[in-house]
């Protein structure tokens, strides 16, 4: 059986569950309870990664300098990790201030089929001497033949792994088996998966990436994420451990770190009605908030704007479309 | 793809997690939302079912009769189900009365390796005319082949399907199929499922059990259930729909009565760190909420408890070992 390394974007990805205003206090803690359960990376940022505050995409309570800080002096043998998207983040100042402060590890990522855009991050990242993984976003949105094609790109721009994200919790165990096995077969570098849970599978689907070769995956203390939340980080590890992984995390620890970090921050998150329609349609499940708030606005059914966003395949940073299709939706209703 | 039938224990199973206080209006508005939806079957009763109300167990808020009589009236094309475990119900007065009262699916229920207990239930329900399925609880603590002879064993009592339940929620993928395969294959009766979260395996086993040629299966409105909860049910449903299954079921409004259930009742369950121990030891789900209690009272970590239990291999209806572990347990820390 074999070693199995876990990212823990529990800072990350959760912000999106709480519209980026985790505190600095509970950073610390949570930075504090990653390291003395021995998690091997932990990944901090606003939801949307490195630079990503801004109006349209909310507003993070805390700077990415400030919250990288703090974390940098909490960890010793639990990396730092970044997530990096091209666009939102740029080299000379973002990228850079992240490994000045003393980043470990730069995960720049793309939406599945733009991998181009990674060059020069990946490229930096390596020229620092950090680790520079990519990750393929909605990765569900393309074939097998595709994701390699885009995977060996960021591998010929240096990347030390690729990470397939299931951003819409839209993969069934088959799906996860049929790309992972074809990208560790054909790529040079490992691979990893991250899982959102908007059919109930992100477990299975985890557990079906390591089966199909993969070696790296992403989990959040209770699932804390964007939409239905992410693979639940302390199940997972107990559920590797049952099936005689190893993954170098103290389980008991990591269980008493989960209910601290529900105490204090972490929501709990739960398959609703709108994440499985989310689910459904292949939405990305950080669209699951604005939806929400839009839909109030509007007086519309969450299912019905989901349903049309996904006819539109919208990718992430397309939030400005939710209103777009409130709109249109609205407009019908009213004729 | 076959045609699966579901059975909704929310109105059962969701006692217990809300230590059997489900309300007879809320009842009542469940009831109306199953029928709508074209939910096939819906059981009602006390967590552990018929004449299961006592003080050790939990007493209902309401009667095996009021909550039976109530929910016959709103029930149409919806079949009225009853979970039996004899013991707890005796044929003369609960079971009759329940037949009486309409009831239309009785499910005669014993732990995996006792199925001699149902024979006198099964061979009732069938005299009287109504459906009898037999359950095995706890199928994870039996092996296949022992599975398979206590299963025949219901066949021969007349009973119209066997269920399996996996009620520590502690089966992966590969535990069901060994095991529904084995009964599907030899067995003249139909085969069911009905899964727990605590591994958050409860989707991925549902579906397994299909694919190994299982027909019914279980679920509740947000997994509304005991411990980590059942099946989602509505997630479920969705999922189903994807994979090409029929069911019968409208999704939308399905959707809508998930809703409706929490906004007035339905408690969403989650995979708490206590879950996640007592899915690893196999301990059954509905010794949660007790193990939570009396692990206050003793200035217990629940862990260790469900650890001890495990080791113990207890089963359901042994409720009193739990004080008598959290006693021992004291002793020890105390020594």
């Amino acid at each position: 059986m074999h070693q199995v390394l876990i990212s823990d974007p529990t800072l990350r990805d959760g912000s999106h569950a709480v519209r980026h205003q985790i505190t600095f206090e509970h950073m610390m803690l949570y930075a504090e309870l990653a390291e003395a359960a021995g998690i091997p990376i932990l990944e901090v940022g606003h939801g949307n990664g490195l630079g990503a505050s801004s109006l349209q995409l909310g507003k993070s309570l805390v700077s990415d300098a400030h919250m990288l800080i703090g974390c940098r002096e909490k960890l010793v043998n639990t990396k730092l990790g970044i997530h990096v998207i091209p666009g939102f983040a740029t080299i000379n100042k973002d990228l850079k201030n992240a490994i000045d402060i003393g980043v470990n590890v730069v995960r720049v990522a793309s939406h599945c089929t733009e991998a181009d855009i990674t060059k020069c991050h990946i490229e930096y990242a390596r020229e620092r001497d950090v680790e520079a993984f990519g990750v393929l976003m909605m990765s569900h949105m393309a074939s097998a033949t595709k994701l390699l094609e885009e995977a060996k790109k960021m591998q010929s721009y240096g990347a030390q792994a690729v990470i397939l994200m299931d951003s819409a919790g839209a993969y069934f165990p088959s799906d996860v088996s049929e790309r992972i096995t074809r990208l560790v077969h054909d790529l040079e570098i490992p691979v990893g998966f991250h899982a959102h849970n908007n059919l109930g599978m992100a477990i299975a689907n985890s557990i079906t990436a390591l089966e199909s070769g993969a070696v790296i995956l992403d989990g959040t203390i209770r699932g804390f994420g964007a939409g239905a939340g992410n693979a639940q980080l302390e199940l997972l590890v107990a559920v590797l451990e049952r099936l005689g992984y190893k993954t170098g995390i103290d389980l008991y620890k990591l269980l008493d770190a989960a209910d601290i970090a529900e105490s204090h921050f972490a929501k709990v998150p739960y398959v609703s009605s709108t994440n499985i329609v989310s689910g459904l349609s292949g939405v990305f499940s950080g669209f699951a908030k604005p939806v929400e708030r839009i839909s109030r606005e509007f007086g519309l059914d969450p299912k019905d704007i989901f349903f049309e966003l996904g006819r539109r395949k919208v990718v992430a940073g397309q939030e400005d479309i939710i209103l777009e299709v409130a709109v249109s939706l609205s407009q019908k209703s009213g004729e």
